[in-house]
This record gives structure tokens, sequence and C-alpha cells, in this order.
């Protein structure tokens, strides 16, 4: 399984992904989920996949394949004319692979389904989130409800469900991720470190982080051991309330 | 959906669960999961269901008529010779209203799955907690794992994995499986209040606590709100961690 968030509050873009993959209970492995792209010097683009592997892999590197081979006149990742463009060439790439490989698959009884979170941002214009479905479709999200999860998004959802509005801040939306991502490894076990994590700023086309956070990183650790101790003292004083 | 979560830990039993059930989301009702019996004068035994309603209602009304139409002989809820005989018992009436209803269910695409969390003791016997399957076989709650959760449980699991195992009070297992459902509630709109709470001491063969709480209960909503606010004071603190 896996577990990624991707936030979009006004002060821009928080992706966040877990690294386990399973095929199986006794075929785990850790790979890469969270990809980046800053791409002609006008636009960083962030994705994070979810769902048969397979076919996550297929959408990226066929979009790689199409920016390395790219012809001019050719929609890219690198040229199309807007984030909203960029979703449907993702979309599309999407359906392609699924025409190719889903019939197989489902004839198999195996499960083709599978998900992007994709964000960006072109010079001149705004930080948009989008939501994949298999079927290449999908949705952005809003100042509503300004996040999309994929795979496993219950055990995390809470803590964001009452943290997070547009209006949070970016370091705290970064941190509500974190929070999100801590209590669903520790409650599921297909969902493991290391993690993978990029932020945007809203106005700029680079990634202000973009880095990988090891299961042996000191920072995580106490970050983790803090937010079970808040809890526990959270806790404590729950028992002085009368219910 | 449904959310129902029952611990067992050293000091007693504690159940809990909302009452919403839904078939399609315009289709919405209020409708009672918890069901505790005292029987016999040596017993006391509560159930929580999850699933078809037709199912676990057929359940309960057929334990409840059996119950009712005891002769001399007779294995029921009142006379099953242990936890374990009556976990068998419950178990055993699953599998016929299975037998009867869950054919034409699945031939209609519909489904039957259903479960039960069963708790109870009888006298000089120990507190005993079991998760019963839709084919009638049954899990017993352990001292390693000390709880159950039935429909939506994945938004509560974070918290109840943090605070819970066998040694816990009992006031704080009660806390811990509200927290738990607040939680849920909060993510996930077919788990809805008012909620049925019942709490059994180890060595009691009485409910110290079986009560609604409803929606307009004000210490629930100071209880929710302190919980809400401690949340965030805990947020708070976790700005001050470098991650």
């Amino acid at each position: 399984m896996t577990y990624c968030i991707g936030l979009k509050v006004n002060d821009g873009l928080v992706f966040l992904s877990d690294t386990r993959t399973n095929a199986g209970v006794d075929n785990i492995a850790k790979v890469k989920k969270l990809f980046t792209w800053k791409l002609g010097g006008d636009r960083a683009i962030a994705m994070m996949t979810a769902g048969n592997l397979g076919i996550t892999q297929a959408v990226i590197s066929e979009l790689d394949e199409q920016l390395a081979r790219q012809k001019p006149g050719d929609t890219t990742l690198a040229t199309a004319d807007s984030m909203f463009y960029v979703a449907q060439l993702v979309g599309d790439v999407m359906r392609d692979v699924q025409a190719r490989y889903g019939p197989g698959l489902t004839a198999r009884g195996a499960d083709s389904s599978a998900s992007i979170i994709l964000g960006g941002q072109r010079i001149g214009g705004s930080p948009r989130l989008f939501l994949i479905y298999p079927e290449g479709n999908f949705i952005e999200a809003v100042d509503d409800t300004p996040y999309f999860q994929i795979g496993e998004n219950k055990y995390g959802k809470p803590i964001i469900d009452r943290v997070v509005t547009k209006n949070t801040e970016l370091q705290d939306a970064i941190i509500s991720a974190l929070l999100s991502m801590d209590s669903t490894i520790r409650s599921n076990l297909t969902v493991g470190m290391p993690l993978d994590l990029a932020v945007m700023r809203t106005g700029s086309i680079d990634f202000e982080e973009n880095r990988r956070i090891d299961s042996d990183d000191d920072a995580y650790h106490t970050f983790s051991e803090t937010w079970s101790q808040q809890l526990r003292n959270a806790f404590a004083v729950m028992r002085t309330v009368k219910v």
C-alpha cells in the first residue's frame, strides 16, 4: 500500500509520500513515489503515485520519454500551456496506459487501479493541485478542502481535518502532513519510512524543500517522539474532563 | 456504515458504538447497535454489530427468541457454560442467518457481511471479548492487542494504538474509546451521534455504565471541544520542533 498527501494552502504546495510498496505481505520493497520536475525555466511540477506499480511507473516513464524526445509543437510536461493542461496530459497518459494493461490485469483478477496527486506552478500562474483517477479524469483541490490523499488515507485524515485550511501557514502544512504520515505509519504496516517531502512556495518555480527523510533521521525521530509525548499530555488532560 | 470499539483491559470491558446506519447516502437512519443482557443472575453480556442490518438484527432477534422460549437443556445466552460457548452460540446463529439470506443477497450483488463484537463475564469467570465473523467463526482479544473494532475502524485506530494496553485503567479505556469515536465522527459522515456506551468492571456481572450519549450532551460536547483544544496545543508545540 501507500500513503501520499498533497496540500495546497495560500502560501504554497506540500507533497509528502512514504516509500513502501507491497505485492502481498511477503513481497515488500522500497520504491520512490514522489517525482519532481523543474522544466523550461518556467515551471515546477510534482507528482505522487499510488496503486498498481506497473501502471504508475509506466505513466511516469512515458511522461519522461515524451520530454526526452520532445519535438516542436509537442505538448509535454514542459510545454503544456497551464497546469490544467498538464493535468489533462497526465490523465491522457494514464488513460493510454490503462487501455494497454487494464484489460489483461482485469482478466487475471488483478487490480489496475492507480491514482496520482499532481501539483505545480508556472511563472505567472498560481499553484494548483489535482487528483488524477485511473480513468484519466481528474479533480482539483479547492479552498474548502485544500488537500488530497491517496493510498491508506483514513488513519491520517483526522489530524488534517482538524488543522488544515487554505489559510494554514506553509510550515504548519508541512507539520500536519508529517503528523498525518506518522499516525498512518504507526497503524498500518504497508506504509513505511523513508519519506519523501517536497515543498513549493507560492510565486516560486523551484522547490523550497525536496528531500528524503530516512528512518534513522534524528530530527524526524525527535519530531515523532515529541508528538507522542504531546498526545500523552493531551490525554492526561482529558482524564480531568467528566463525560 | 458504523463504528464500534470494544476494549478488554485488566480492570474490565468497555463497549462503545455509534448509531448511524445507511443504505446509500440518501437513506440514513439512527439504529441501536449495542445490546446488553443481564441473565440468570450469573452473567452479563454485551454485543455490538456492524454490517448488513438485516443480518445483524436477525442474529440478535434469534438470540432473544431463544431466551424467550427456553426449555430445560437448551443452550442459550443465559445457559451456555462459559463465555467461549456464548461466542460459539452467537457464531452458530450468525452462520444460520447467513445460510438463510446470504445466497439471496449475493445473487443480487448485495453484501451479506456482518460482524459482532461480543463481550461478557460469568460469575467466577474472567471478562472475555470476542470478534465474530460472518462465517460464524471468531477470535478472542488477547493481552497483546486488547481491543476489537468493527465498521469504520481506521480513523480512530491511531489514538488506540498509542494509548491502550491491557494495563490501561478502565476510565482511561473509556476516554480512549470516546476519543477514537470522536476522530471517526469528524472524518466520516456515515458514523454519527448519539453514542451507546457500556462498561463492565472485572469481577462484576453488572454494567457500571450503560447509557446513551446524545448529540446535545453538554458533557460530551465539552469533552470533544477540550480534545480539539488539546490537539491544537500539542500542534503548537510541534511548531517548535525542527524536522
